[in-house]
């Protein structure tokens, strides 16, 4: 069942934290390991944080970039230590756990872990249905990074023991992936771009807004299909007005 | 008030995990740290893994036997990762915080963390009012020790803000009104019929399809504005191409 939660971890610059990274997960059930370039992996270091949990180092995907995580993932939740100036939906390690145990039945789940300094871009939370902040003193808020991975695993495992009875009726229709998400979103901001409604060159506050209204509302993938026919139909009508 | 919960470590053989406790306990807003008998200590490689928390190794207090750690502590809990031969009360995390809280009020509370290889000594166990066990995965379940005092922990903060209530909701920008709301939908169909997307005589199934998934979000008033701004632009667009 824990193989619905992915962990992704993006530019670690220190490998003992993948190691520990990898043992926090194991020792809640949960295997699958993506890493975005990652400064040094695999490393000894790595190996030896690791401790039992090195056959989940083994089996850890590495990419180059951050889509080829996202792109079949049904819901992208990205941990966040701290307030953002980006204002974006903020959910609790227990709603998230919750939520994301029941968004695991149509596919994967994906939980974004930024930087050990700086934690996500801007633009990596906005690839984000929302943002999982664990709660922390006042002052110190400072989680090293396996530590915040053991928290939110903790979290999903102990709801997936919580879930009982019958599975829940399927959602009507699949939710959209991460990948079809995108494709919404680009094709959104070609046809504001197309209508004057948006300057190509300072696109990012208002996609910002319009990416967290719709990742919010979690489209499935006829909303998405019918939205970008939306989009097709004002393209074809400016070619032949 | 979290100065009344008392982390204990008895014997920890790495000093590395003592600073990473300390650093554990510290993004949780806990700073009282014993230590028994620390194979190492004050040892640079507990400095590092503090991080922001060497206030908290600074103020540790290092003893040679367990009792002068649990002497005036009104409540005193073993954290426990795995079934033990030995039968003693278990409490789940969530709860022993609950418990603990409740206790602090009258005095000490002692969570105790046994050696990294073998945990807690019968006799040791004989010390506890009770056992924490956190959760794991049946068949890995070794957790490192920061680890697990950075789960307890967190239930501790979380335990301690659920009895003050919860935290006060950041305003969030004002919700669109019902009117707002069917303004935007009314202006969205304009334009689909428009474009050529939307049959006038049946605009139901789709409108239908669009509107659930823009009140599922519960857009605010500035997203309304934004959309019928795309909107507008679109018109403008046809009018004059």
């Amino acid at each position: 069942m824990s193989e619905a939660l992915r962990v992704v971890l993006i530019e670690p610059t220190h490998p003992g934290n993948i190691g520990a990274a990898a043992r926090a997960m194991k020792t809640m059930g949960i295997t699958e390991l993506h890493l975005v370039n990652p400064s040094r992996f695999p490393d000894s270091d790595a190996e030896a944080r690791a401790a039992g949990a090195t056959d989940v180092l083994a089996g850890a995907r590495v990419h180059d970039t951050l889509a080829p995580a996202l792109a079949d993932a049904v819901l992208i939740l990205g941990a966040s230590a701290r307030p953002r100036r980006l204002a974006w939906p903020e959910i609790a390690p227990r709603d998230a756990a919750l939520q994301g145990i029941e968004a695991a039945h149509s596919g994967p789940v994906a939980l974004l872990f930024g930087r050990e300094r700086s934690g996500l871009t801007n633009q990596e939370v906005q690839r984000c249905h929302g943002l999982v902040r664990i709660p922390t003193d006042a002052e110190y808020g400072s989680l090293n990074l396996a530590a915040a991975v053991q928290i939110l695993c903790y979290e999903w495992l102990l709801a997936s023991r919580s879930e009982t009875g019958p599975e829940p009726v399927p959602p009507a229709a699949a939710p959209a992936t991460g990948a079809e998400l995108e494709g919404l979103f680009e094709h959104l901001e070609r046809v504001m771009v197309a209508v004057d409604f948006l300057d190509p060159k300072q696109p990012g506050h208002v996609m910002g807004r319009l990416r967290r209204l719709l990742l919010r509302a979690q489209p499935d993938r006829v909303e998405v299909n019918i939205l970008r026919g939306v989009l097709r139909a004002v393209e074809t009508q400016r070619m032949n007005p």
